[in-house]
């Protein structure tokens, strides 16, 4: 005979209450719920529920709470920072929102859509094109990323300096609290000031607050042309001196600003050859740009004018404008596959971290020096999206070191770099969030004052400790 | 012998502490403390506190803690909901910012300033634009409200659809805790995902949970050139589609969009004798809209596109464009005007209230008849910001009633319009907050859930009850 499986009565409420389709128990069926896009993987939950509505997410938070159990709010799976995993106890109930894919509702003329939190961000996307307009948050996940993730993760990527994070690209939010109730806060507002935000705590909130079930969504105007350029430069300085010219003669239509040393192109050019040297001489950094706009103008006209500027001023060296779809396609491929050339390195340190933007070209060159200091034949490549002081300082360890010494090597490294980083007053997480990853190094910065404040809204919230615990701040249980 | 005040030592160790200018206790010398923009007063407070700096305010709110006496932080007493005046029971000490007026540092490549929260906001402008900056929060009391106010109440404004309100400004705050403590969140960084939104939560929250006492602002590419046009359309219906086109055709660089009501142009030709009838002939509805730019690009082309198609699809009757700087202020006279003649109608009812925009039409015909339904002779003027669905729907009482009625009529007819904004599922405070003044209205609204969220949070940052107590929510002491 089986021995009974811990909290075999929760099981059974929850496959009474959810159905066949609303609990998986087999641990075939589980094993795409276990691990992330980094291909991390912590343990074995008790179970997968599947809710299918907002109300079955409650009721599954309620049967939780009296069971005691804690729960894995999961989207997409497309986290970085192990927010989304199940414990390694074995213990928690994961809850995939992934049957809440309905869009509620689309008011174009109100720029705004009602979506269910488990909807893909592409399909939302996509939705909003069809009422000629854009959700512009910008992803490498967007193909399978949850917008409740990208909520509870206040996602950014690539349109930020534009469009701002997700805080700014939501106005409502349905959210189940840890003891089961529904906060119904989805307001199609544009301007709403009563009370505190209580949408902007849940955002960025990584599940330890609640689960978001719904949202309003901001849309804007879709672009009907864009324009994409990749230029040479000689220096991180000109390329910050670069971005303050665009900022301006671009008119807030700059879409994208992405820093991209010249290491990075060889490694997209070594993972996908069919990508050739792009300018006609190698430049020590590139900037790969766009601008976009929903009316009719001369797009091609402000970018010209902006290369001719920055040569007058010796800030860009050579550039190329793509002067079709195909050729942008072309440039942003370079972004796509120095990701893919960096992963075929095998293991190396991935950062995310932020400076003010006026701070890049020193904390890139001293953080260069540390680490080489540290380690001489490390190779350090920093990518990244000026526009919002975000670089993602990766490090690939010394060619030929032992398997076995890697992990311990780059996260000496990771410390070190992180010093630099808190001399320049900057952030160890700029858009992926604390999660378990960053949890210690989070904390040991963090003041007496917020933690205080912090733990409390955490135990205000979830004083049973049962919602995605551990995950920000330590487990209370 | 005068009898000892009450809370003399706390008073005393007050001016120990602040000296002579930092604490006053005359009558005539607190008199402009007492007041607001619309001239509501209430009570004397114990006496009004001038901190010179962060320390000072800290070490004022530790002794109002230690003596039990409650706090009414005060900017610059432009408020519209009785926010920051001192209670009727004169047992508050004013806590003023004023003396907290340091640009404290601007970083044009970052687009960042960090201020004192007393800066006007008018001197932040000036600040930025020295530094080819705007700031674009944009107000018609700037020349008098300090940026903490603006902070506090999340203060929106005329440019909200293009930069955002407040919320979307601020990267970082300075915050002395009802405790005394400091929370400093002083970033000047543009992404950081790190733990709960702290600064959110503040902004907003109306001076019930800390004294803000710094910030870090956001700035945008100073704009080099903008244009303003006075449209006059045959309904509002025709407004919000022209306002779909407007921010299609002009790119993300539409910088106001004002409805304005014929009544309102007459009532600025009334108060302005300057001001002439703008167009050929008069139009039940006008749009005054604004483009700039940061750039060179041909904003008139932009503008005479918009019109010509506006024509064309027949939701434009006739236009004005400004083709000077001198006639654009001239048309934006029209509505400081408006306000003035507004105000020469002695007491009348202020609303401000936010819809859907895609609801905008129906709810003006619905509320009109429904509040004409109960007070045929009123006059309603209903003009707003149509990007943010906010509209200030005010009410004239009839001429000739009795100035002792019209407190009680005015008060029913609002009673009468919130039925009908609930039906919109609108908000009675789109961007003036809810202070003492729409306290009851709010509190009818609110659900248990978001009454004992709200309740929690506020109970969390100040258990003592001590700092702007009963308001947003009622004293708890």
């Amino acid at each position: 005979m089986d021995h009974p499986s811990p909290h075999a009565d929760l099981l059974d409420a929850l496959h009474q209450r959810l159905g066949e389709r609303g609990l998986l128990r087999d641990p075939a069926a589980m094993a795409r719920y276990l691990s992330d896009w980094a291909g991390e993987r912590l343990g074995m939950p008790l179970a997968v529920a599947r809710p299918a509505s907002t109300t079955e997410v409650a009721e599954t938070v309620r049967l939780c709470r009296a069971h005691g159990v804690a729960m894995t709010p999961q989207g997409g799976h497309s986290g970085l920072v192990a927010g989304a995993l199940p414990a390694a106890d074995g213990g928690e109930l994961v809850i995939s929102l992934e049957r809440l894919d309905r869009i509620r509702d689309i008011d174009p003329v109100n720029f705004t859509m009602t979506v269910d939190a488990g909807c893909i961000l592409e399909t939302i996307k996509q939705a909003a094109a069809e009422h000629d307009c854009d959700f512009p948050l910008s992803l490498g996940a967007q193909g399978s990323c949850q917008i409740g993730g990208n909520i509870a993760t206040n996602a950014g990527g690539l349109n930020v300096l534009r469009h701002g994070m997700m805080r700014q690209l939501v106005l409502g939010l349905e959210v189940v609290l840890p003891d089961g109730r529904v906060w119904d806060g989805l307001t199609a507002l544009h301007k709403d000031n009563r009370g505190y935000a209580l949408a902007q705590l849940f955002l960025g909130s990584e599940g330890t607050l609640g689960i978001v079930t719904g949202a309003v969504l901001k849309l804007s105007p879709r672009a009907i042309q864009s324009r994409t350029a990749l230029l040479g430069l000689p220096s991180v300085e000109a390329v910050i001196a670069l971005y303050g010219r665009a900022r301006r003669e671009c008119c807030d239509l700059l879409s994208a600003f992405e820093l991209i040393p010249r290491r990075c192109l060889e490694l997209a050019m070594e993972a996908t050859p069919e990508l050739t040297e792009p300018l006609d001489a190698p430049d020590p950094w590139y900037v790969l740009m766009e601008v976009s706009a929903s009316g009719a103008m001369d797009l091609d006209a402000m970018l010209e004018g902006l290369l001719a500027h920055g040569m007058e001023a010796n800030l860009v060296r050579d550039g190329a404008l793509a002067s079709s779809d195909a050729q942008a396609a072309r440039l942003w491929q370079f972004r796509e596959s120095m990701l893919e050339g960096q992963r075929r390195r095998g293991e190396h340190l991935r950062t995310d971290i932020s400076v003010p933007i006026s701070a890049i070209p020193d904390f890139v060159a001293q953080a260069s020096r540390a680490i080489h200091a540290r380690s001489p034949d490390c190779e350090i490549i920093a990518y990244g999206h000026v526009g919002d002081g975000n670089l993602h300082f990766n490090i690939l360890p010394p060619a030929g070191m032992a398997e076995t010494q890697k992990k311990a090597h780059l996260h000496d490294l990771e410390t070190r770099l992180f010093e630099i980083l808190d001399e320049f007053g900057g952030s160890l997480s700029a858009e992926h969030g604390i999660g378990r990853t960053k949890q210690a190094a989070y904390l040991a910065r963090l003041s007496p004052v917020e933690r205080e404040l912090v733990e409390g809204i955490k135990a205000l919230f979830d004083p049973a400790g049962l919602m995605n615990p551990g995950r920000i701040l330590p487990d209370r249980r």
